[in-house]
């Protein structure tokens, strides 16, 4: 086995080496199948349990109740962008949206075709470096639905709860790059939905937790793929899933389970970014640029003295074994993306990195 | 490495077992990047060479030329049934499909949602046993395009060459199940596509191969993700594409080109199936579905002398090491697929099978 460096990819992102090691393993022969996990029909028995167990660990993870589906789909957030005011928002009606960046912008752009667009709140005035406070989010009347992004990716922020919305209100939430990083109280939700490339698995599978009754509001005029009732009522087989993908996430799911779950997955990822902001804050080179109490946990979005060093550092980080570490070009600066499967050392050893970098300054 | 059985699974099917051995190593460490091949940010450097190598692979393969598009998409050939007529079929025009078993019939059922649907022919009568006869396609006359499906894998039938389209009329084909088996002239096609898993790699990706004139014709009044021209202009990378299968269809590409290309694959394919048919063809208890001259070299769907003889088969042939080989369960009897990296030596070994089965009887 050749040696893995460091890799701090915003998406797709690194996965648990133990999921790969099994990968390797199932990609030729899967459970003494005699054949590879992404050669075997969708409805066979192998197929059939790997699925059904993703399912089980998915729902025990987050202790999610039975009123609510889980599907498998494909197209990413992208595509729930379009699909959510699609199914559920009708000319005349109107949705809520918090814009807490490019994200959620693109979600507004979607949903404005298909009926009214209120937003809720935006601190895009701040470019977006915060979460807007409880007291300047200011929903409409009666909304279809408010929508919101847990976390984001290219200011580094992230809500430390979810938006307090009025009874009979169904939220719904991009949790792309933040799911399962943390204990989350599914009751909360309508609906959940994230591409699995950041904490739970490779590019090509996305995760949609969905209450029944809304699936069940759902237009029933749209393409037979477009209609989550459809993936709803065949278990994500109405045609074939993206099998290896979801193999690849079930397995993820198994790992999150065997640390201890949600909370010590927490605990485990509060550790990790603590040990860069503390190092960022008393950094006299380099600063964070999430507001305090907007921190993410998932991307820790950093900028040096100045845009060549920023270069100079990622170039040094780069030949030092550690990748992925440049901000998003629509921002600049450094950005460390620290899901899931991304180990403590590779953060103390990124600031190990700065702290030498600072220090020759 | 444990022992692999004949898997004749109708898809997701059997991959070269080269590309699988080359995947288990990718999987954990691509290119000596130290970085897994399904861990790399779709914008990197390993995966901008990955997704451009893929490209110039299936341009290769197909001498597909410049004006054609090639798209890696999501959502299978079940997501194109829809978008082909959302983009391009408007109310009050009519498209023509040809009608050759349930995947054509699911492709109409979808476009009759936004214009006329015009069946040029059905052989639905037989049972779908065999493909139309020139004389009997009947196009009406200006359609907005023609549709048809040149492999089916449920009654095992396939077209020995597409139909004539009047000059001007954008030919589309749903190439699913034999893409890539044998030559194909694309610049008889304004559009070819096809899930990934039957010839080409694992489930999850959709490859489009789409003229530039017709991509510019699609409605532009769509969402963001269902229009071609947003793939087109961002060469499938206008959101995080399935990576993963993107790189394992690329693996395929090679294996093709590695083998001689499509020719050398149309004479393997050939020869695999008369391995089968040669049998069918003078056994007393065996017989082949497909009618002759329509006999699909994809899926070799048979019939024993009863129903009970069949799901004995069935079961014998499982204990020796056979898989995937019932028929669709629409239809019943047996069915084997030999998909383009199915072994030759597994078609002689079901015959020399069967032949033991027969003389036992």
């Amino acid at each position: 086995m050749s040696e893995r460096i460091f890799n701090f990819s915003a998406g797709p992102a690194i996965l648990p080496e133990v999921v790969l090691k099994r990968a390797q393993e199932d990609l030729w022969n899967v459970e003494n199948s005699g054949i590879g996990v992404c050669e075997h029909s969708h409805r066979g028995a192998a197929f059939t349990k790997i699925i059904e167990q993703a399912e089980a660990r998915c729902r025990e993870l987050a202790q999610i109740p039975q009123e609510y589906k889980i599907l498998f789909l494909t197209g990413g957030a992208s595509s729930q962008f379009f699909q959510i005011p699609m199914n559920f928002l009708k000319s005349g009606e109107t949705a809520d949206y918090v814009v807490t960046g490019s994200w959620s912008k693109k979600a507004v752009k979607e949903a404005q075709a298909f009926g009214e667009v209120h937003i809720a709140a935006s601190t895009e005035e701040d470019n977006f470096s915060r979460i807007p406070d409880s007291s300047e989010v200011s929903w409409s009347e009666n909304p279809t639905y408010a929508h919101f992004t847990s976390n984001n990716t290219i200011a580094g922020t992230q809500w430390a709860k979810e938006p307090e919305v009025a009874q009979g209100v169904p939220l719904i939430c991009d949790a792309s790059s933040d799911i399962f990083s943390r204990p989350i109280d599914v009751t909360r939700y309508d609906m959940i939905y994230c591409g699995a490339q950041k904490n739970l698995g490779p590019a090509g599978v996305t995760l949609v937790i969905i209450r029944e009754d809304l699936i069940e509001k759902g237009a029933d005029n749209l393409p037979t793929m477009l209609q989550y009732r459809t993936h709803a009522k065949a278990n994500s087989l109405y045609n074939t899933p993206p099998t290896l993908p979801i193999y690849l996430m079930g397995e993820v799911f198994q790992w999150i389970l065997d640390l201890g779950g949600l909370e010590a997955m927490a605990e485990k990822n509060q550790k990790k970014a603590q040990i860069i902001y503390d190092y960022l804050d008393q950094s006299n080179a380099f600063r964070a640029v999430a507001q305090e109490g907007s921190r993410s946990l998932m991307n820790i979005c950093f900028r040096g003295p100045d845009e060549e060093t920023e270069k100079d550092v990622i170039a040094k980080a780069t030949e030092n074994g550690f990748s992925g570490l440049k901000g998003h070009r629509s921002v600049g600066g450094l950005r460390a993306s620290v899901y899931n499967a991304f180990p403590e050392a590779g953060c103390q050893a990124l600031v190990d990195f700065l702290k030498d970098y600072e220090n020759n300054l």
